[in-house]
């Protein structure tokens, strides 16, 4: 399933381009969707384009749910797991469980594997835009209205590969679990093939605008010029700075960029960058952010422009509940699987549902670390021992009824 | 007539966008038609976009010509006068040409308005495509095939408004003459009101490319991150300096860059930058540029990438013919318009066909020196000192010929 995903949207590099509600996307979408029917799913998609496939395992429409799953979009020319093996794994997890009921299992929860809109980001912002609809943090109003550099909205891009769904979500599960590539090094270097996420690192995220004036990048004189992008050069020099500070424990990026109007022969007015600060600790966070936000100032008032701050959201350093990650634990032992308690730097999906159900996010590594790029890479045992948890996992939840203290206490 | 064509792509803030081969740009094209025939001129389009409108003065369709002209196209959000002067006056000296015939004078040239294609190089690079192609500098194919930031060629963009051409291009003039906006504030500073140009700056243009690698921004250590956007923010920031080491000797800049993937989650991995460096000395400009290209290799090497030089261009200083400069200053004396011998930093269309044929450039002054800005503005008798100049200078050549050394014997 892993190898027809990654067919849509490869890349000559051995990855995907598979920007959110892409024709790309669209036919990743399909895909998920006659998978989930083949496997006897009933799937839906909501007004945020999130696809819903539920496993009816209990015939109780009522039934409280298991959820798991991920994203299929992906950055430009990114890799092939990232997302789309929490999906892959959710639709197999689904069809095992439905395949023991029909050999005679009893279940006492419904299973559903959910594909989430947008989590990257990459086509619009911000990221998590799916999962954060479902969850309450954006409606889905806000969410349509996003538009792309092309100015398409997400709404428009949606309708077009059509998938602007208007089924209603379903309700809360009793626990979501998510499979993730690491997107680190961590468990490579200890050997360790599944990771039990404990704690999110906390992001400041901020879109500054440098504002300079035009004028002709010939006669105008130097010391008369005012250039945006000057000082966002100063910015982002200066920002790597931040994070070197803290060596390890503070990670700081600018990534994005917007120069008006662009063009060789006119100095830039304005230009916009966006900035992440990120840290494991919320007094670190915030001293980083302050540093970050000086370092701004800085640099406009050397490239003689102004700056203001266009966009800023903090999110605090967050602690994932105990029960999903001791069943996580669990099964990983009984498995025989070496499993390593960790943090996640990045946000995911399973992150939208803290603190409004049960959460648990597990890693599989990411060979060499690398990710984001097309060379990101998860050996083939590592990726079935992902499948094997989350198989065991479910299993258990769904026997439970769903609660993951009950499915400490279920054995296979 | 300024006011008609500024009219034609204005801006909020006064003044114009007028891309090169955009609607609006075909707007302005059906004036530049309109108004030239109206006076009696036939106008052609030329294999590249060039519009050329011959006022027939002599009767003999082998006469030499004078021309005058400059370009209808803008930068985004940029001043109404900045080409567009150029070429009204051409239009209004070419009318006034004909009525004089029409009363009785008599001339030995035809006089030609022309108005060049993307002059500016802010949607096609490079810049003076179209001069460039009549001058011979590049192929009308190499022309019509350079792509905007939208993946559309000039030749599509220009069939889109009605104006790919294939009438051949009239042959080299006696004599062309250029009126332009100064872009500085020499003219303003000295009290005068026609810069005559002497000489042109020298420039290297340099694309470079800074090559790193994706990865997340979020869990990708800090040591391991190959960040080409960091790598190009300390060149700019060290290019600055490179200027900074010869006050007002030489100008530089980075106003273009393009940045991939360019979304806030993924380390940047292909970041190209358009560096300028311009000085009116020869050694001066090499040596320069040496600076500017080892600031280069040292913020790739400071930031843990490559980099590579996409493309390189130099232009060397270069001076003016001595006998069209003369005539303006004659005439400016003669219509008691106070003048100053000075350099042009910038490009313009005149310079392409520099050793071609003799070649004038007349600068009018920039109020405050502003320049590719809205606020662009020159005083109402500056314009019209431009305007009586060009008459003069004009009739006298047409009368004489074209040659601009038997002008300077001619009268009013």
């Amino acid at each position: 399933m892993l190898t027809r995903f990654a067919a849509i949207g490869a890349t000559p590099g051995g990855g995907v381009t598979r920007l959110c509600a892409s024709p790309e996307d669209g036919r990743a979408r399909d895909l998920f969707r006659e998978t989930a029917g083949v496997a006897g799913a009933g799937v839906r998609t909501d007004a945020a384009g999130n696809q819903f496939a539920r496993f009816p395992l209990t015939g109780d429409s009522c039934a409280p749910l298991v959820m798991m799953g991920s994203h299929l979009d992906s950055q430009s020319r990114a890799g092939r797991f990232d997302g789309t093996l929490g999906v892959a794994t959710a639709l197999r997890v689904g069809a095992a469980l439905m395949r023991a009921r029909a050999a005679g299992a009893r279940f006492n929860a419904d299973f559903v594997a959910v594909n989430w809109t947008n989590e990257e980001g990459a086509r619009f912002r911000p990221s998590l835009l799916g999962s954060g609809v479902y969850s309450g943090a954006f409606t889905a109003d806000y969410a349509l209205s996003r538009r792309d550099d092309n100015d398409i909205s997400l709404g428009e891009a949606l309708a077009g590969i059509g998938y602007l769904g208007s089924a209603a979500p379903p309700p809360l599960p009793a626990c979501y679990l998510e499979l993730h590539v690491e997107q680190g090094s961590r468990l490579e270097e200890a050997g360790a093939s599944i990771g039990v996420v404990g704690r999110n690192w906390g992001a400041i995220k901020i879109d500054a605008r440098f504002l300079g004036e035009q004028a002709h990048t010939g006669p105008t004189l130097m010391e008369r010029r005012r250039d945006a992008l000057l000082g966002a050069s100063y910015a982002i020099a200066g920002l790597r700075e931040v994070a070197a500070r803290w060596p390890g424990r503070v990670h700081s990026s600018v990534a994005r960029i917007r120069v008006e109007p662009n063009s060789a022969n006119v100095v830039p007015a304005l230009v916009t960058i966006a900035v992440e600060i990120r840290a494991g600790d919320n007094a670190l966070l915030r001293e980083a952010g302050e540093a970050a936000e000086a370092v701004l100032a800085q640099a406009a008032a050397r490239a003689n422009v102004t700056h203001d701050i266009a966009t800023r959201t903090e999110r605090e350093v967050r602690a994932l509940p105990d029960a999903p990650a001791a069943l996580v634990r669990r099964c990983a032992d009984e498995a025989g699987l070496r499993r390593l308690d960790m943090d996640t730097v990045a946000g995911h999906d399973a992150l939208s549902l803290l603190g409004l159900c049960p959460v648990g996010l597990v890693f599989v590594p990411s060979i060499g670390g690398i990710t984001h790029n097309e060379a990101e890479d998860t050996a083939p045992e590592d990726l079935a021992a992902g499948l094997t948890l989350c198989t065991m996992a479910a299993a258990r939840l769904c026997r439970a009824g769903g609660a993951p203290e009950a499915a400490l206490d279920q054995e296979d």
